[in-house]
């Protein structure tokens, strides 16, 4: 039995050294260097190129080394029955949490704002805005939402969760379905989308769901550019609905240079970088899943292949 | 009896109209307008121009309307042995403790090299730093260090604090005096000041104190301009030894466009607006000093005409 790594960002032979480090008799290849494909039983995956699954015959396993593997559902071409898993990670969850938590900071205290104004040689001390004067709500309370929900409440901001089923264990308020939607978001000043993206979810940050939030409401966007429909989001940026965003990933990365969000006063960017796998933090438990499949024990992780999450 | 209002801010029919509000029998004149000067005991200042203390014969209490009192020591034309207090206010502790703990995250995850990044339209993707990674060290913990350490410490960071004397009810440790001031700054990775402004501490943050943090150290100093040797700022983000700082405060205010800190990409400004007295919060303690005044009663948060704070 043998592991295929197969991504795109150069990354690859640091990921290959992590895991052998640990595990020195594993047997791993690149995609891109000759290797008995036959002899492959775990594909690693990170945004592959698609139809590259289907080259190996006895594939039992497609682990995502992040997260998401909304990627993988997208690739048709993938062997279709093989299961998937994903990394859960409490790292991942504490980064995003970190980052998000950062990014509300800046909202409420408008550091971007001073950024530019300082580059412009202007000085404005305005009003600030403090926790107790805004409602947070988190589109997606799992693994990620959850952990971002606990910290913001133990920071004293109201917040409050959405989800498409009955959340356990969350000790802030869930609004449920479709049915629930509209009271979730007619509250929420500050909005986080932190859902999957599957053929649900896509495009739901559209100009209707805009419309339902509080006027002045912000949003922040760390789940995938999928979910957002880019033209909806400006037109309610430029009609004052809005008062801004803060985008950590895009339908095209790197964003190409003529998107106008690169120079829309109210956007603020960053370049896919809230919550980055760790890898000390995830080759074990991409390895022990790979001795799990070789003893035939079930796999850690797993992802619903009709939900896509 | 009756209040002078000064203050050159334009903001002084606010603060008379908040506080005529609550009593509105209270005789309260701004010091430009004509007004009996020999009623005032009471003397309301933020930043007065130096010298206008002297015209009040009877007066007998000036109060600072924030939380800094360095501004009223610093007129050595005020009559020097009446009372002077200040506000205490968990408003102004908490507001700054949520600018800060943004700034903290804010350095962390790098937010404003991005910012300025989307601005060049460059997609720079790196690393960034986690709670877990950083040690904050807090010169100066009344009450608002004391609040900002007990937030640090809820959100998981390393806090260590600095002062003068040894704090009772802070649960973090606290260095004391010249002795072990350098184990403090040895440690600290994002130093805060928050000292009040005195003979003592003025120029305090200069280039032998910068030289004992570690490198790659980021400092915050929302204090007092005063506290800062400019120059010295800028010779140690430039060889390399600080990473970046963020200003609130400055020698001047506004700072003076051709001065080097506006252009500097290491240095992040805000225009003073870190913690900014709340009216609704602060007139009613103000008020009520002026009646323990009017029936001859100890005054509130009076400060030391020693030690200046």
């Amino acid at each position: 039995m043998a592991i295929v790594i197969i991504r795109q960002d150069g990354s690859t032979d640091t990921w290959k050294k992590a895991l052998l480090a640990i595990a020195p008799d594993t047997e791993i290849y690149s995609y891109q260097e000759d290797h008995p494909k036959d002899r492959v039983s775990m594909a690693l995956v990170w945004k592959h190129p698609k139809g590259t699954l289907r080259d190996y015959p006895n594939l039992r396993c497609i682990a995502s080394f992040g997260a998401g593997v909304d990627f993988i559902f997208e690739d048709t071409d993938r062997p279709p029955k093989v299961p998937v898993t994903r990394v859960v990670d409490p790292k991942l969850a504490s980064d995003m949490s970190e980052f998000v938590t950062g990014q509300v900071f800046n909202c409420l205290k408008k550091f971007y704002q001073y950024k530019v104004e300082q580059l412009n040689l202007e000085w404005n001390p305005g009003n600030y805005s403090r926790i107790e004067d805004v409602t947070v709500g988190i589109m997606g309370v799992g693994e990620l939402g959850m952990t971002l929900a606990k910290d913001l409440k133990m920071l004293k901001f109201k917040v409050l969760g959405w989800a498409n089923s009955t959340k356990k264990h969350i000790d802030v308020p869930v609004y449920v379905g479709e049915g629930e939607r509209n009271k979730f978001l007619s509250q929420s000043n500050i909005l986080v989308c932190l859902l999957p993206l599957t053929a649900d979810t896509k495009g739901i940050l559209n100009r209707e769901l805009f419309g339902i939030l509080p006027v002045g409401a912000y949003v922040i966007n760390v789940a995938r550019g999928g979910h957002l429909v880019d033209e909806d989001l400006l037109k309610m940026l430029d009609n004052g609905h809005l008062s801004g965003a803060c985008l950590d990933v895009f339908h095209s990365e790197p964003l190409p240079k003529d998107h106008p969000f690169w120079r829309h006063p109210k956007i603020h960017m960053t370049p896919h970088i809230a919550s980055v796998s760790d890898i000390p933090s995830v080759t074990p438990q991409i390895l022990e899943n790979y001795r799990r499949l070789q003893s035939g024990l079930s796999l850690h992780n797993l992802v619903s292949q009709e939900k896509g999450y």
